[in-house]
């Protein structure tokens, strides 16, 4: 039987597609193939792309990343939605990461925690209600991160916290040195690796339930933050978006070919909008640029 | 005719309730009255709890800050009373911040600022379904934050980015010394007072849509954080909390007595638990708490 550990039901999801990867499930109605636009309200549109979308990649990944701000977007109805989709990609075999970037402290973080992570406690709501994983806020330490821990422990579940993002002035905070020759971001990293040692929070296969998202365009970055966080899975962003490669994503995996998993969007979902796409129906352009992504990110395995 | 620049109506309210302050808005069921815990369901008994505290708060303070948290916990359903609530306190008069501590990069922050702060665009949909005001995270730089200026400079809204947060570990990260000699919080508190230098964001009196939250305990930080930001008003929480007084919340202010809003949360809508408010129903004590409050931060005009 496979530990239900968080790190051992990706890591087994990812070695039985080949690929290291997510795909983000960040819909937009402008950007919908036409002939879903049709569709009754841009609601119902983003609900039959997405539950589309999912039974087409999830014969080719292991995961999807779902952001909730595409949801939030349409209010509590499309927070319907987002639950909606968390438990039709769970039933699919897709390991759910619920990319939320929740961040607090105290009561109000064990309340996030409880809101998007635990497994759910009311009557007849399912387990797979809630993700799989959630990505989180680090800038307010461990106090932040330590009821999503707890949670994560207690509910086989996993998180990923911010440590580098990709944007062009995330530099102005988390690259300026600290007087101990690190860099903001890599004081982050320390901090999180420091609560991957928690053995409650170990898998089977060496990982922590306690991940990093790590975003950094440079090289050198992303090779120190590898080597600081032996712990932790990295959740990469970025794939597709600027036209590079899976080799770019090289310095985030260990030599062994674990330990991270690289997230495309745009380059995949909205895969029609694509030069080399075109003739296909929408859902052939979809599966064609999900198989293409998995195949070059399968390389780095 | 009033300005209807965020600040300039905060300020506004400030003034004519004699109270820098805002509520917090928390509710945890179990913390419930006893008299209210017995509707229905968990999420009926919030909506009146938090219906009658509205009401009851709304004569004595300017502003109630709802906690998202609280809400989300109850999933889609619990979204769609934090946004009844937000209408209901914005029908009272109040000033609303939703506390959100959204953050996010690209698209995806311009989803949340649509999701949590733009006046919404689908018909039918009141003006006041969004908060005037949310907390949004700064640890990604402008990116993350410019989605949510933009937002807030188009329709009349504010937001408060966080520069430091009161909880225990928040030094390990927040306050760990750069080479240029300041913590990594004052970088933060530097950016985001760049932004509130932005004309385009600027109230008659003065104070920019982009405040922030500031929660240190240290009144050293304080008084620098205050001089290195004339254009923000504070959002600080905390009150009530360790059984300070007012009078710590000083350093938050500027000399004229303007600057900061401090806010009370369990300590207000929880004070049925108080020993000093035995005897009263849970309203009254409600009121009475509330009373006190903006009598004592009242002083710090």
């Amino acid at each position: 039987m496979t530990s239900p550990h968080f790190t051992d039901r990706l890591l087994t999801a990812i070695d039985a597609r080949r690929a290291p990867c997510t795909v983000a499930l960040d819909p937009v109605y402008e950007n919908l193939p036409a002939a879903v636009r049709e569709s009754a309200s841009p609601l119902d549109a983003i609900r039959r792309f997405a539950a589309r979308v999912l039974t087409i990649i999830a014969p080719i990944v292991p995961s999807v990343k779902i952001n909730s701000a595409y949801f939030e977007r349409y209010y509590d109805e499309g927070v319907g939605l987002y639950h909606e989709l968390v438990r039709a990609a769970s039933a699919l075999g897709l390991v759910v990461i619920g990319d939320v970037k929740r961040g607090d402290v105290g009561h109000t973080a064990e309340m996030y925690a409880k809101a998007q992570l635990a497994r759910p406690d009311a009557p007849g709501v399912d387990a797979s209600h809630t993700p799989d994983a959630v990505t989180i806020s680090g800038y307010f330490g461990l106090d932040g991160a330590k009821p999503f821990i707890d949670t994560a422990v207690r509910d086989q579940r996993g998180l990923f916290v911010l440590v580098r993002t990709s944007n062009p002035s995330a530099a102005v905070i988390q690259d300026v040195p600290t007087v101990d020759g690190r860099k903001v971001h890599e004081i982050v990293a320390g901090e999180v690796a420091r609560w991957a040692e928690d053995p409650r929070t170990m898998g089977a296969r060496g990982y922590s339930c306690v991940g990093a998202v790590v975003a950094t365009r440079n090289k050198e970055d992303a090779a120190r933050i590898r080597g600081a966080m032996p712990r932790s899975i990295f959740l990469v962003p970025g794939y597709g978006a600027q036209g590079g490669t899976a080799e770019d994503f090289r310095p985030y995996f260990k030599a062994d070919g674990t330990g991270a998993i690289i997230a495309a969007g745009r380059s995949v979902i909205f895969a029609n909008e694509r030069r080399e796409y075109q003739g296909m129906t929408w859902e052939q352009a979809v599966e064609a640029a999900c198989r293409a992504f998995a195949e070059d990110v399968g390389r780095l395995r």
